[in-house]
């Protein structure tokens, strides 16, 4: 049995997670905790092994280093992270010898999309992003378009539109001679990011230091 | 027989309004204009009763004001006329007893693109166009991008994707409780057009004034 | 206040209307009723003014029948019900002078969809209609498609896709000489049809016998 | 300097290769042929090295049989060869050691379109094909359908849309848990192919025998 604390236990992910959790016969959901928590003390107390922390970006990089300097290994659903960040979640990996995987999106067909995207980019170099999110969304770019730009080599556009209605969705369109490639992805529940979310947790103790991406443990 | 002129006849749209007209049995083609010729001349030496002109948002202006004090009417698809242009044309119209109608877009599909956005915006007011054009186009956003948005009330945003392999097409994109509504027009030729620029040539005599919009003759 | 009864109270639309009227200040929930309970028995103890029906096309003559025999008003979203049964309902209503609105879409984009299609075939009368579902839908081709179909003089070919993460998605696609124009509406979540279904629930009373359509209501 | 025969030239592809050959420094274009014409002769009379085949699914087998027999290499993007077919053009390759490359589709969006497709269907196994095209279009499902659903496994739906206005269009719609991922190609136009074609005729020399799609050569 894994130890998982859920970290934003009351956010819309973090109740989906802690559903998915409970599902698992070989997981073991030890805490819930949100702002106001003590983190740290959580962990300690209940032995947890892995937190899985779907909270914002203003609050996550103090939480990975609770998560980390307490001995737990992360998995880091929560967006904003910078490049300076990885660096330091880096070398907390390293000093507390624990592991941390960041995944800007934990559903396999924003994995495969973003894949796609990267292998595509080298025959069809003109492209756009767009990405579509309900209007409550607080960032703009979405960290999954982020994510998708920088696998490309950064000079790629991205807009975001925000309506109700909307849940997440992500469209890839390439020009070329005569012709366009649109790879589409569309999160319809949460649920979707699930199966993602879980494989991570049960991977991220044999894995090494700091993971970037869901796609490197399918 | 309606004697007709072509102007910008050696451009993309003018081309194929050349072989529209002399494909119609009851159209001559009277002349070919473009850069450099006189228009007032040509207009006056073969009598003609109908210009249809294709040119671009610089020179737009200047040929109406032409063929309307030249006495002729004026089917103009050239973008890049504002509201205060309108104005001028209305008074041109009056003066010299001539009809001139302006549309963004000939394509019928377009114009149904149009009224549609115009009907659902009143039931689902969060929107966004996103239109699709090649990346030579010169103007940004398109005509038929701006009108829409003024026909759903004008605080519509707009986002222009310019990509190679792109003919011309739009999306309007609403949003509602739970669900999206979606509106798309492709023009994938130039043919596209054609029926509706026909149709304005031998309806025009027959109208009032200034007309604004295909959908005023449809 | 309304009287209202759930009839199907346990299926997943059902369960999503309980929640609707429950939140309405003017509507009382006096009945959830579902397979194996005595709805005509219900609608007479509770004194219901008006059922809203999401059962089964199997079952939903019999339970129109039901309401409609017991002097309540009916709101159906069921589908399955052809163009026999609404002779039968029209006569039902008359007798008994009630009324009963049924509606194979209550999502306000659906029924946008479905007059922009029927207004689009006129200029282009080439066309396809396109839905999409989760895999666990029953009926195939589904009601909404049937609709627009017959809103558009019915000869549009249906084609109906199933696949695990799809919600209800339709699109309608018209070709013309180089272009074509696409109507697409997506459902995302369950909450798109309430508000439909509660303006139903509000009009029912004040309708003159059969209603098809929640247009006829907008 | 390749000397290259362009086999049904009279064709709407035939006409945009023979345009697309001259244009290039390193091609000859010894010879355009089509129906009626005695192709064998005009490899001997010509030495042509390659010919390139846009007939139609009748005629390419016998095509090709004159092709290879008459020692040149075959660069064939007519649609409608089966598996018996490929096993006979690989026999008729070894015996008169010449090479043919067989491409349902040279767009290089296409080939990335259906790479994706095969790789996607891993991980999300459930899918469809939709692909849409002019109503003129002979055959029905498309050859680039065909050899993605081979790609994918060969057990995916295929859909046929036809409809004016249409060039070649497909799309690979694929679900899992709470989502989707659609890949969708687009060509606009007939030069979208030519990029690939030439590429095919420079490279075939240097291949081996029978090759099946042009993502052999990219």
């Amino acid at each position: 049995m894994i130890k998982v604390i859920v970290n934003g236990a009351k956010g819309k992910m973090g109740m989906e997670t802690v559903k998915a959790v409970q599902k698992e016969s070989d997981l073991a959901l030890v805490g819930q905790t949100d702002m106001g928590d003590d983190l740290v003390q959580a962990i300690k107390d209940k032995s947890a092994e892995v937190v899985v922390d779907f909270t914002n970006p203003q609050s996550v990089m103090s939480n990975i280093r609770a998560i980390l300097n307490a001995g737990a290994h992360g998995v880091i659903g929560t967006t904003g992270i910078t490049e300076n960040d990885l660096h330091e979640i880096r070398e907390l990996c390293e000093k507390n010898r624990v592991n941390c995987l960041i995944a800007p999106n934990f559903a396999i067909g924003a994995v495969l999309m973003m894949q796609f995207a990267q292998a595509a980019v080298k025959h069809m170099p003109s492209a756009e992003i767009i990405e579509f999110h309900h209007e409550t969304k607080v960032d703009k770019p979405s960290g999954t378009a982020l994510r998708t730009a920088r696998l490309m080599g950064g000079k790629v556009p991205i807009h975001s539109v925000r309506l109700p209605g909307l849940v997440a969705h992500q469209e890839v369109v390439f020009g070329g001679l005569g012709q366009t490639l649109t790879i589409r992805h569309d999160s319809l529940s949460r649920e979707s990011f699930m199966p993602g979310v879980i494989l991570a947790v049960r991977k991220i103790k044999g894995l090494k230091g700091l993971i970037h991406g869901l796609e490197a443990i399918l």
